[in-house]
Parts: structure tokens; C-alpha cells; sequence
């Protein structure tokens, strides 16, 4: 086991991490960027270290200060968290050459996931169902027609490199094509440097549901079941429940059984989540996240298993605590993620939070950075607060949500908490009928935040 | 289903039945006296009657008071929580007079177990096993002498009308046992105006085990497994466990089974706490407690259900969510009584509390009234949160302890958490293994709370 690991990252995820090296009794690192000088994980953490300002850049991305807070601590792994260094082969394989242990998988699993298109194929290789589209980048209209005509519209085309959205456009029909082909093209290259794009079927109502999974590194696979993350904002994750509303057991366990096969012939080591489209009982592999999710919670909740251990364990040698068989779903959970925004415009909100007053009782778990006088910085995401709500079932737990959304008092700065007030008593909420475009077209109603 | 129940107590109990029913969508008022005004559960419940000044005879004690709350407000079932009129006969009759439901057994039932003697009698009928000993009360030494001769010694003479340690004393030979019952039945008599006392077996190095049962009111008795409560100073619980690492399946099935026939047959209504000694594998009866317990987390934490709700199921009529086969065990849970008091003396430390910080993550609840610039009134318990730890075996459980004892932080005031944070890392705990004399001696060595 290791004997200090360091955790390069930030807010309530490095507070996750921090309690579990804590619960292990492992020696804890944190770095900091000079904004987070007063952050909770800081002043919990055996030892911290400063490794710049903000922005990102200048710290938390700043590979080269990492590693040095490596050395000078003597930490012999790093976990990196979720966003920032977390995906970056390049950190990974530079760690590796520094004789510190990543925690994660390999540099080329993370290559290899980062590349949509390689990822794509790689998915279908290891038998995982991929949405029906181009085998690779798409240059040719013509070519894009032919797919097009192929697999049936509407399509989607996206960019190679993408992500959040951009580079993205439908097309409904043949004569949409020509202009979606070059739009997303033009803005991939805008964004990303590379305009590849490629093409897949569109669907039109579909929910998404992304699979837990571990690797051994040693060709042991294991998945712990699905989230639904279907209540999205522009891409982003809004609302997380475990398991969906949508899969029965026999479907959870299909599913699952072929993406804990696809981790084990991988030789995939530690968690990842495949992420997909599901519509009509048919799943459609979007991506793999080589990484912990901002929602890996509400699979905590409903399997008992704590997974930045098994993180631990996994990337020290020690394998897996668990078997298939060994993981078994205990009722509901819900997330939602609480950010320092408007709720109607989603402004960021950043300030000084004069009170902080989290809900407690049965059933309820809150992970958070914050506290009663902290000043959010301007510098970071907006994420201030997971609330992650247990209950025997589907029904328990919306009834112990409602209740804990009531009591959570955030004071001094504009939250997202009366967003979730209003979608609490949502008739198709509580019935779990929703799908990816479900909460854009709610918000553009503008009738909700009533309360806010 | 009810639709106001008035919650007649404070304190974190207070905000605990409050959530319960803000869950179940039941309207709330509280009754709070003066000193109370600014407390968590007054903020967040419907309605709020002040029903007078400290001390609690002239407010949480004053039936009249709360039977009017009751008339003005409409309330139409009354929650008691544990302590004050939670186990009061008299009360229980005068809200049925009142059409008003009393969230807890009938008043009869109360008033059976309010006496030690017909409790242990009626215990004995219904077949859970009690401490040989006396039928009843003894006044005369000769008649004393026959019964310890009989039972063996040591014995113990205990106060009919007892409880709190008060007129309790052991006998080890015969010579001891006039004194002893001399010094018991003045005791006694000072203490309750009652000097009837009786005389038991005593055990050595006993455990305290509890069974958590239900009735229905309808001839169903149902249990949800045993607390460890040995974890004792001055007969007041400090840390209690579920499952008790000393029990094993067939013994908790075996005992289980009893208190849970025996409730059945008494025609019991809600929640009650059959507590036990347990010694060399026997259970001998102490005494039945006819409301919910400080300590019920660890049962909620373990078997997934709501106590709270089932209480109020029961005396709406609704009967129990649960059958005795959906009742299972997962895990392991415990339970800290963080008090303000100095954790060397224990002397009470009311004041303000200028920060509180509670810790979060996987399996940690935190069950407070209390909140950062609350000023504790003098008037009242100590108990200022609960600490309830859950996690998937008991030496996962003790991990996740000592790291959420490391974060939680209360300013202002003294606490308990300086012993708690000692105790988790003493080996007769982390092995399980004590009795309910192993925390007073511990104190006794004075060599605790170095950290405090």
C-alpha cells in the first residue's frame, strides 16, 4: 500500500479523495493554487504545498510543479481527481518515468479513450454496442451522404477531438448535410485545432446511462452497475440517479456483464465509465471516462462500496475487494449537483458564503468543499456541493430528497438549490420519464425557479 | 395518514421527528420554550408555539401546555421523541381523551414497563428471559437472604422504582447483603420517595444488549436486531454498535425472535427497546423502553429503514412497511454521543458555538440540532450531535470513525469528541471487546484524552 499519495486537485473532490487516504491511513498531500490557500482539503491534508496562481494553467495543469511536489513530499502516487490532469496520457506516462504511481489507468488506455474515434472503434472491438456511423473522420461529402443514406437520418456529425457540444450539428435530411458537414467542421477546427468530424445515427429521445466499471489491470473486469445522467444542461451533468429508472435487472446485468468483459480484455486498470445512448432498450457507446465521475456517489449508495478505495487498492497492486457477485444494488440514490449559479441564467455566483447549513438524517450524504465563511474564488467551476440522497426505493428517496433540499441553507450567494426544489415535485420527474433534451426544453419553458 | 403532528421535544430528537415527517409530507408544529427560540427545528417547522420558560416542568413537561399547542394548532398526533413525557402514562391518557393520537404504545403499556417489577414480571410471562432474582419487592433481610442464597451470589438490590444507578447496590457474600439492603432502601427512598427494592443475580462483566422491536397493535411483532450499549459512564450509553460484535446470526435470530413474539402477544403498538444484559451467551431481561432510543441511527443505518416513519405508520393506523423476512442485515454501525461537556470531567460546557463543522462522505450521518452561532442553553442534556458511522463490515466502520472524528470541528465549547477520538484507537474497542464496566475503568486510568 502506498505511503503518501498526493492529490492534485481542488474543491469537493479533493476532500473525497482526502477521506478515503485518511480512512486507509495514508499519508495525504494536497497542492494548492495560491486562491486555495484557505480550502477545506487544505487545512484537513497532512501537508500542503503551493504550486501557483490561478489561473488552471499556472497550477492545478501545471504538470511540471506537480511532479515536484511529488518529489519534495516524497508521495509515491498521485491521484488526480476528476477534470484538470485527470485524462492526460501525458501526466500519466510522465509519473510513471518519475517512478510515482498514477492513479488511473495507463497513459495509452487514457490515449486510447481521449480519441473519439479510436475510442469508437475500440469499443466495438471489445464487443461493446456503438452508435451506427462513419468508421473514422469524414472529409468527403460525399462519402457523408452515402454513410448518411446508410444507417437512415436524422445524423449527428461530431468532432473528432470534441466535447460540451461544440463541433456538433444535425441533419434531419440529405440537403441539411452540405451545411451541418462544413458548420462542424469549421468549428472543430475553431476549437480544437483539428477539424476531423465523423458521423453516427441520431437519436432522437434517448437517455443517458453510463456504466461503472473496474479494471484489475491483471484482466479482472467488474461493473457496479449504471447511472442514468439523462437531466443535462448544455452537456453538463445536472441531476444523477442510481440505477436508472428506465433498466430492469435483466437489462443491468446484459449491459453490464459486456462492459466488465470490455475492461477485463483491455487490461484496463482502475475505474472508467462507458458512457451511452440508450433508446428502445438499445444502448449506443458514446464514450469511456478514464477517470472517477463527479457522480460516482450514487453508485456508492446503492453497492456500499466506497470507490476511491478500491481506486487505491487497484493502482497499489492490491486488486479489487470485490467480486461480480460480491456487489449487489440496495435500493435508489439521487445526486444533484448544487454550483454557485442563478438558477434561471446560470450565471456564476462566486462571493463569500456567509452560512452553510447542510441536511442531515438518514439516508443522506452532502460532499462539499465549502463552509460557513468560505469565499469562492472566481478562478474554478462552479460546483459548490453535491447532495447524494439514499432511500430503499425510487419513491423513499425523491420523498428524503424533497425534504433535504428544504433544509439546505446556502447564504450570500445565488445556488442552483431552487432548481432542484422546482424539479423535485416535477410530475415527470417523480414518474423517472425524462431524457437527455428533457431539462433544456423544461428551462426553456422559464416557468420554473419559481421559488428562487 | 395524520395531517399535523405536533413534536413534543427539542434538541436534535426534535429535528429528527421533524424530517421524518416533512418526508411523509405531514405538516409539523413544535412546542419550544423560551430558551429554545432560535433553535434548528423551531426554524424549520410549520408552526411554532412557545409553551414557556426553561426549566422543563414549566414547558417540555407541562401537559396542559402541549395539549393546548395541540387545540390551537389542530395537530392531530403527538410525537414525543425519548426523554420527557416520551414515556409518561398520564400523558399518553390525556391525548386520547383528547382524540389526539399519541405517536407511542397506550398508556397501559407504558405504565407497566414504568415499573420494574411488573415489567420483569410481565417479561417473564411472555417468555424473555430475566435475571433470576426476586418476584417482586423485598423489605424483609431474612426473606433477602433466602432469595440470594438461592440465586448465588453476587447479587444486586435495585430500586423498584429506579433507574440512573440510583439505589442500586451489590452483595458478594452475606454479610455484605444487610448493609446493602439497608443503604439501597434509603436511597431509594430519597431518590424516588419509594424504598421498595428488589434483588437480582449479579453480573460480572455483563454486556448491554437491546433489542429493537415493533408492534403493530394488531397481534404483529417484528425485531430489527441488537444494539451494543456497553459503552457505558455512569449508566449513560457513550458509543453504541449494530450489529454487537459479540453476537452471532443464530443467537440475534434466537433472541430476536422472542422479543419479537413477546410484543406480539403483549398487543404492543410502535417502537420499544427490550434491553438486556448478556453474559457467558444469556440474555437476562433489565428493562423494556416503550419509545425510541438515542441511539436507533445505528439500527436505521444497518437495516435501511426509517424508525421515525414507522412509528408514525403504526400509529396512523397504516401498519408496518416491513415484514420480519424484508428486515435484513448490511453492515456495521456506530453511534457517538458527541456531548458539551469536558471530556476529562464531563462537567456540562454550555456557551456559543462559534463553529460547527460536521464531517461528510460515504456512510457518515450526522444527526445535530445545533448549528455554527448557536448558543446552547444551560437548562438541558448535553447531547449536541450524534455521530453515526456506517460502513460495510465493522473494521471498515472503525476506518471511516476515526477519519470523520478527525473532521468534525466544534468551536466554542468543550466536547466528547477528544475520548471518542482516543477510544477508536484503543485495541479492546477495535477487537470488539468490552463490557459494561470497560469504560469507567478506562476513565479511571486517567490516561485518556491525551489529544483533548
Amino acid at each position: 500500500m502506498f505511503q503518501k499519495i498526493l492529490i492534485a486537485n481542488r474543491g469537493e473532490i479533493a476532500l473525497r479523495v482526502l477521506r478515503a487516504c485518511k480512512e486507509l491511513g495514508i499519508q495525504t498531500v494536497v497542492v494548492h493554487s495560491t486562491a486555495d490557500a484557505d480550502a477545506m482539503h487544505v487545512r484537513l491534508a497532512d501537508e500542503s504545498v503551493c504550486i501557483g496562481p490561478p489561473p488552471s494553467r499556472d497550477s492545478y495543469l501545471n504538470i511540471h510543479q506537480i511532479v515536484a511536489a511529488c518529489e519534495i513530499t516524497g508521495a509515491d502516487a498521485v491521484h488526480p481527481g476528476y477534470g484538470f490532469l485527470s485524462e492526460n496520457a501525458k501526466f500519466a506516462d510522465i509519473l510513471a518515468a518519475h517512478n510515482i504511481t498514477f492513479i488511473g489507468p495507463s497513459g495509452d488506455h487514457i490515449r486510447i479513450m481521449g480519441d473519439k474515434i479510436e475510442a469508437k472503434r475500440t469499443a466495438k472491438r471489445l464487443g461493446i454496442p456503438v452508435v451506427p456511423g462513419s468508421d473514422g473522420a469524414v472529409t468527403e461529402e460525399k462519402e457523408a451522404k452515402r454513410i448518411a443514406a446508410e444507417i437512415g437520418y436524422p445524423v449527428i456529425i461530431k468532432a473528432s477531438a470534441g466535447g460540451g457540444g461544440r463541433g456538433m450539428k444535425v441533419a434531419r435530411t440529405e440537403e441539411d448535410l452540405e451545411v451541418a458537414l462544413q458548420t462542424a467542421r469549421s468549428e472543430a477546427g475553431a476549437a480544437f485545432g483539428d477539424d476531423a468530424v465523423y458521423i453516427e445515427k441520431y437519436l432522437e429521445k434517448p437517455r443517458h446511462i453510463e456504466l461503472q466499471v473496474f479494471g484489475d489491470g491483471a484482466g479482472r473486469g467488474v461493473h457496479f452497475g449504471e447511472r442514468d445522467c439523462s437531466l443535462q444542461r448544455r452537456h453538463q451533468k445536472v441531476w444523477e440517479e442510481a440505477n436508472s429508472p428506465a433498466l430492469n435487472a435483466e437489462e443491468r446485468a446484459r449491459i453490464g456483464g459486456i462492459c466488465a468483459s470490455a475492461v477485463a480484455d483491455l487490461g484496463y486498470s482502475g475505474a472508467g465509465t462507458i458512457e451511452f445512448l440508450y433508446e428502445n432498450g438499445e444502448f449506443y457507446f458514446i464514450e469511456m471516462n478514464t477517470r472517477l465521475q463527479v457522480e460516482h456517489p450514487v453508485t456508492e449508495a446503492i453497492t456500499g462500496i466506497d470507490l476511491v478505495h478500491e481506486q487505491i487498492r487497484v493502482a497499489s497492486g492490491g486488486g479489487l475487494s470485490v467480486r461480480q457477485e460480491d456487489i449487489k444494488f440496495n435500493g435508489h440514490a439521487i445526486e444533484c449537483r448544487i454550483n454557485a449559479e442563478d438558477p434561471r441564467t446560470f450565471t456564476p455566483s462566486p462571493g463569500t458564503i456567509t452560512h452553510f447549513h447542510t441536511p442531515g438524517g438518514l439516508g443522506i450524504r452532502v460532499d462539499s468543499g465549502v463552509y460557513s465563511g468560505y469565499k469562492i474564488p472566481p478562478y474554478y467551476d462552479s460546483l459548490i456541493g453535491k447532495l447524494i440522497v439514499h432511500g430503499r426505493n425510487r419513491v423513499e428517496c425523491m420523498m428524503r430528497l424533497r425534504r433535504a433540499l428544504d433544509e439546505f441553507v446556502v447564504d450570500g450567494i445565488k445556488t442552483t438549490l431552487p432548481l432542484f426544489r422546482d424539479l423535485v415535485g416535477n410530475a415527470d420527474i417523480a414518474n423517472g420519464d425524462y431524457d437527455i433534451h428533457w431539462l433544456e426544453k423544461y428551462l426553456a419553458k422559464g416557468d420554473e425557479v419559481a421559488n428562487s
